[in-house]
């Protein structure tokens, strides 16, 4: 008989418009506590990045921005607010495609995306805000880890999800950004398949994967559901990061 | 009191290998039965792509391919078996990107993927057989549900899920190539988020997350396990295709 792997999702009910300078761990554990949906070893905390970029803060007012030469020739370029292009091009690396309407660019974290991840959408403080993504989301992910252990003796691996585009195809995917105590990326390279056959190079980009599974929970307009618990799946490695599934820019033929 | 939303996946265990001519559907529902695990309205059925190939009999001989010139040029700049080249490029539209091991395509289906989704590992047949993908994945899709609706009155989604790499990223993640009975891309273009902004654009690639999601448990090594049930979604339309999801060449940066 073989093997019946299941996997359990929930969203995590009635969390509160997160603030700078939140305890966001202290507010998922009570509402997940007070909806009877207590986190358990070898769970998957999905949260979305814009809920830790706002308890750490980082906002910046359109006003407050001066634009640079290059930025206000990108943004006649591209059709966007010359300030808010200042902010991309402060978060990034590289320009990857330019267009009226659309800026992708290697954001300085590695990951290629459009506007840097800067967003808009959900946030109270009207549209003279913008919202930078947290600093360092790997760095965030194993910090609420260590927390939700600390707190409650809980061994939970951590994803801080957001939402890309991609080449390709139409519509946004979940991805992780930043995560500690899973596999980001689960290397089949060496297993044999069905029949014997050693499998030349099967990685499987876990991370992101789970990140979608939570997306189709927590929505991205008025939900308001940024925290997702993954139960049941089976975290062989414990020790990936989201910079793992980096692609560095000599090994991609897109960039 | 916000809702709590909830899903639950599991792979159908026992499924044996598929043969040419295999009733898959009849196959999946006896194994689901088996198991205790009877699919219900509004499940989604998440099918590998390969068994449904195989129950197609999409197998070719590479000792009965001819290859072309153009065939045996770009083997030779890759580094791969001309014969497999060749059938590359007969279930192609286009040639994306090419390097030592590498073969990008636009398949004929329309969505860009390595090798044209043909497959060599977990076929019985051995070293000189491939398997191309299924002829039409959504039509397959679309048969399958009107299949299981015919045989036991369930109302249930259907995706032919597909491995693909990406761009600017490591590792692979599911994707639809099929899919009947549920929005492909979910458009939440018009709603307004938390704050009462309207959303400018965002659109959910929602089967791609289904097929990402029922990743998590399928595997792609020696798991055998080709079938998952994603129960608990909030299916609002019930029309979507896999090709809805298709960016067409001329809105697409970096085909």
């Amino acid at each position: 008989m073989s093997r019946a792997p299941r996997l359990t999702a929930f969203a995590i009910p009635a969390i509160p418009l997160i603030r700078s300078g939140d305890d966001i761990v202290g507010i998922i554990l009570a509402r997940a506590a007070a909806a009877d949906m207590q986190m358990q070893d070898g769970d998957i905390l999905v949260i979305a990045s814009k809920i830790v970029a706002k308890a750490e803060g980082r906002y910046l007012r359109l006003s407050e921005v001066c634009s640079s030469e290059r930025a206000d020739a990108l943004a006649a370029e591209t059709g966007k607010d010359p300030r808010l292009v200042e902010l991309i091009l402060r978060e990034s690396n590289a320009i990857s495609r330019k267009r009226l309407g659309v800026l992708v660019t290697e954001h300085r974290l590695g990951f290629v995306s459009a506007n840097a991840g800067i967003d808009q959408s959900n946030i109270e403080a009207g549209d003279d805000a913008a919202l930078l993504l947290p600093s360092d989301p790997d760095g965030a992910a194993a910090a609420i880890r260590a927390d939700i252990k600390a707190r409650c003796s809980i061994d939970a691996a951590v994803i801080i999800s957001d939402t890309h585009g991609r080449a390709f195809r139409v519509g946004n995917i979940g991805v992780a950004i930043g995560a500690a105590g899973l596999p980001a990326v689960k290397d089949l390279r060496g297993s044999r398949d069905l029949y014997g056959r050693m499998l030349e190079v099967t990685q499987l980009a876990y991370a992101d994967l789970v990140a979608s599974a939570a997306h189709l929970l927590s929505g991205e307009a008025d939900e308001g559901l940024p925290a997702v618990v993954i139960r049941g799946l089976d975290l062989s490695a414990r020790h990936g990061r989201a910079a793992d599934m980096i692609r560095s820019a000599e090994h991609d033929l897109y960039r």
